[in-house]
């Protein structure tokens, strides 16, 4: 009989994992939403089977994962929490890709109590990122820096903005504003968003330019290794058009009055903003990982990077971002149907490292789908 | 018997205005205001006898002016044209720097029937470029190009704008997005505004950066030069940055729908923006301000160049802005007391520069007050 998998959301990310699963003959898939239009297009581009349910509401939930051996959630980030949380009263093996704002592995115990396994965070960074760091740290006798690099970014660079949002343009602009959580010397440190810009080159992108974004995440609590941060990558220029526009005062939320009304900066600017930002249908985009560490190992320093760039795949039209991100969740899913996730718990990815053979295996998965991490050992002394 | 000099407005300029005359013995100097306040700083300052009254009405103006042997208007550019009708109606000699965006020379016709003379447009450019390129296009057989750069700066060059506004910041967003009237092929042409910048050095300045503006205004017409243009000048930066903005449909006055209210987007750019852009009490600025010309002279290409580069004044505390076109207009009232302007109507400075002697007087005047416009005659072939 057909492992059942059930899919939580048909949005961008949503369709590509379906889509991805769909093609496994041993698999049954079905996607839910609460948008008839969004289902109507996974099903004639997939195949897939489709239940139209209201996912904001626990009963929803309940109803379109009953049967589910694995469920894979990919609903926005303001329905990350909730949704986890019902997760977890259903027993269900649950693997999420909502980057929800709050810390999901709050609810480890109650996850444990239940029985329950649900993997978060597992997109490409954080995701993939955090598989491979937890990987990573084991092959130093002492790891002492970590430092992932990730962008999504469009393949025309078209003035002014060089940009377009591959996912919320209005969590974008949260990376623009929220500070940026690092560890610096063994500590917890916060820097400004949009600080510490550098230029790296990429291999055939050519040079982007990274700043400090707050996404290390459950990395900072889970490794312990003294230097670790993580960039933001965009096309050089744009970060010092955000800065200006932040400084401007056009991602503020605080009301300012405006001829007679209060108005919201944030939202005129979104107003304006978010509609330039929209991919084309059928744009090109491309994505660009980079996870690089140093450290200690039988006496010299060695240093170990991933790097995965991966572009728009015009054969299947899936953009690159929800190539990276859904596929990254899929090839979970896959891991928890083998049996390969035998942890009880809400297990951010690197938690999973350890697990006997998880890695290859994913790293072969997400290598089927041309997502192939490039590994790189030098010895700097 | 003194001299009666009216100066309408207790502005920056106006201000300035009336501290330069008032140093003249020979005339008894009023500043009319409707601001008892504006009026009690420069009473304290200068000395100046005041009237409160309301110059937005042909009443007050009347009442301020009846006594006038010349007039100064230093008022908003929207009373520019309504002071203008009036003064034409009291008949009594004016000089004007309000910059009105209407074409005041279509009341030439008026001021030349009333036997009454109005000097408009009388700043440092449009103004003193004026009569220099009035002026100038005489030293030539067939002049061929005319270039005006002007710029007012802060010394103190700030992220990210590197920008003060020395006049109403409206007014320099209108000069962002009006667009550019040039004069080419012996044609009027249209740019958009802030369109074809150039990098262009300036002694003890450094490099700064010009864009098309809308500022020939009457050159346009009182002049035959087939290559005509203004530009103005901005440090490095600005430009794009401005025109970022607008692309980003910041300096529209289109309403757009925010939250179910209807908000003009420039109203809530000018509510952040401006006081961002005010000066500090005493803060340095500077005045660039570069004319050339070239064409034909008996068989040889030449060009003519003037250039004024001034700084604030910390011994007067008047900034540089308010001096060059302040004491522009200040300077022009003296001549029009001495009787050196001598035609009646609605006059562009460039219509008086074959008035004998008025340009050289000019100049002088204008050197005394530490304001030197350097002359550089070059053969080009």
């Amino acid at each position: 009989m057909k492992k059942q998998v059930v899919v939580l959301g048909a949005g961008m990310v949503g369709s590509a994992v379906a889509g991805d699963l769909a093609g496994d003959t041993d698999l049954s898939v079905q996607v839910a939403d609460v948008s008839t239009d969004a289902l109507e297009r996974v099903q004639a581009r997939y195949g897939v089977r489709t239940l139209q349910a209201d996912l904001s509401t626990p009963a929803g939930i309940h109803r379109a994962v009953e049967k589910a051996d694995v469920v894979v959630g990919s609903l926005s980030s303001s329905m990350g929490l909730a949704t986890l949380q019902t997760m977890i009263e259903t027993g269900r093996p649950y693997c999420d890709i909502s980057f929800m704002a709050q810390d999901a592995w709050a609810l480890d115990e109650l996850a444990k109590r239940r029985g329950m396994t649900a993997v978060v965070d597992m997109g490409v960074a954080p995701g993939v990122s955090n598989l491979l760091c937890g990987h990573a740290v084991t092959l130093f006798d002492a790891c002492e820096r970590l430092e992932i690099y990730v962008g999504g970014l469009p393949i025309e660079r078209r003035w002014p903005y060089q940009y377009k949002a591959p996912f919320a343009p209005s969590d974008v602009i949260e990376e623009y504003t929220r500070p940026a959580r690092l560890v610096e010397h063994g500590a917890l440190v916060t820097r400004e968003a949009l600080s510490e810009p550098e230029l790296l080159d990429f291999p055939e992108v050519g040079t982007l330019e990274a700043f400090n974004s707050d996404g290390l995440r459950s990395l900072a609590y889970t490794l312990k290794v003294p230097f670790m941060k993580e960039k933001t990558l965009r096309y050089p220029g744009h970060i010092e058009l955000m800065r200006a526009l932040r400084h401007l005062g056009l991602f503020s939320a605080e009301p300012i009055e405006v001829g007679g009304q209060m108005v919201r900066p944030l939202d005129v600017t979104s107003a304006l903003l978010f509609p330039q930002w929209m991919y084309e249908e059928g744009e090109p985009d491309l994505t660009v990982l980079r996870i690089v560490l140093e450290g200690k190992k039988e006496g010299a320093r060695v240093r170990h990077s991933w790097e995965l760039i991966d572009r728009y795949d015009a054969a299947t039209g899936v953009r690159s971002m929800s190539r990276t991100t859904g596929y990254a969740a899929s090839c979970m899913a896959r891991l928890m149907l083998e049996g390969k996730v035998r942890q009880h718990g809400v297990l951010p990815p690197e938690r999973l490292s350890h697990e006997p053979g998880l890695v290859d295996r994913f790293l072969a998965l997400y290598e089927e789908r041309g997502l192939k991490m490039t590994h790189q050992e030098l010895r700097l002394s």
